[in-house]
């Protein structure tokens, strides 16, 4: 074998929720030994610099709305680039099997026999509520959390979510901006007017915005904070340590913002 | 001031699932920034390793069932180190708000006036299907997940699962070995005997062990395979992958184990 021979393979990398520091290093070293990276919107630039030089950084990036490639041609460059360049990174927000289409990724090329590896990533359904200093779960106030999508394949809110409704799970909700208003209504049909969500745009990044409220009033809080996506949407009693005070990691310098205390 | 005041200060880092290479670069950089280490149960010495020469290690583990130190003991130890020493970083498996009682021991550092900062980590809540392929959602097959303690506060399963045997979502219960039996009756009673069940021991780990089933069939998958703890329990159509084949990264090269097909 020509020692130049080309190893086809594709790593699915996380890249975490944005702070360029909460990648891991298994995800470092992987991206160190890429010939092609792939990646998204969002990603950071600092974590792109670990490619080797001569590695080719290729843009695929996706928001919420606006596709910039459709997810079959991402495949299709994924075995492409794997069979001519070799080693193909695919780098993905967050985690890539978190509502990240990462699967689908994984089963296309494996179906071409390219190795596909995983490497986990730090998810902020759990990150930023965490880094809010709010736990998802909590002795006596919740016992579990849900994750679940505010974008479903045929573009309506998931049944999943009347279910979520009637737990004391915290759910949390991806990608759901443009469907606060139905959320909050399905929680409302549950008699939860008055639980307490909280908004956190571009989280674990300096220009994070956080946004406190109940079901009833959040629609009107976003608004007022102009709240837009990236998102992500925090239903649940384990919110309410919000209510008290929003700590907020800022140019390295943690401060605190006494909310009003009229949210609640 | 004096250079050598000591300023207390308590940084809540996880340490992610198993796997040394599966911790991100700011838990890294804030252990070597640690005065003092309390560290728990299945954290590998390898990450340990990244603490300064002087820095004091202190175990205070705990495993389902048995605890080495009460939680209240570990809270006083935080703050007591933290006036004492300085710099306590609080290392934890996982994610350290994911069920690990994080944010009471936050809470009980920041009641005494101590700066509290939280380093997020992957959680094998995600992390360990993930490493098995097995996505927790995908379109068709889910489109959210549930994560649940097995051991509650009053020992007791979470009502919530109830809820979540009656949803489409993907089921992942932490620390649920004890309570196997108990959740599989839940999810038979709402006629879902049939519904794939994956459990994963020691995930990401070279001993990792998988058993796959379903509702009806698991314990018995479990004694046959002598699967315990600590290990997660997956529900949920997406656990179909597994049916056919498990990868397994061990020793650092790929094979793949196929499984008996008379588990489906």
């Amino acid at each position: 074998m020509n020692a130049n021979a080309i190893i086809p393979r594709v790593s699915l990398v996380g890249a975490g929720p944005g702070d360029p520091e909460l990648i891991t290093l298994k995800a470092i070293k992987t991206i160190q030994r890429a010939d092609v990276i792939l990646y998204d919107a969002l990603i950071n630039d600092e974590i792109l610099d670990y490619a080797p030089q001569n590695c080719e950084k290729i843009y695929v990036g996706k928001r919420a709305g606006r596709h910039s490639l459709p997810q079959e041609e991402i495949n299709q460059l994924l075995v492409e680039y794997a069979f001519t360049m070799g080693h193909v990174v695919r780098l993905k927000g967050g985690d890539p099997f978190v509502f990240g289409r990462g699967h689908e990724e994984m089963t296309y090329a494996e179906s071409f026999g390219i190795p596909v590896d995983i490497v986990p990533g730090i998810s902020s359904a759990i990150a930023v509520p965490e880094l809010c200093k709010v736990p998802l779960t909590s002795r006596g106030l919740s016992e579990s959390f849900w994750v679940v999508t505010g974008t479903t394949k045929n573009g309506q809110v998931s049944d999943d979510l009347y279910h979520a409704a009637r737990s004391n799970a915290t759910v949390v909700i991806l990608m759901g901006m443009n469907k606060l208003q139905e959320i909050a209504k399905i929680f409302a049909r549950e008699g939860k007017e008055d639980k307490p969500v909280a908004i956190v745009q571009n989280g674990s990044l300096p220009r994070q915005k956080v946004g406190v409220g109940t079901v009833s009033t959040i629609a009107e809080i976003v608004k007022e904070k102009k709240l837009g996506s990236p998102a992500i949407i925090i239903i649940g009693d384990v919110v309410q340590v919000l209510a008290e005070k929003v700590f907020i990691d800022k140019t390295k310098e943690s401060w605190t913002e006494t909310l009003s205390s009229r949210y609640f």
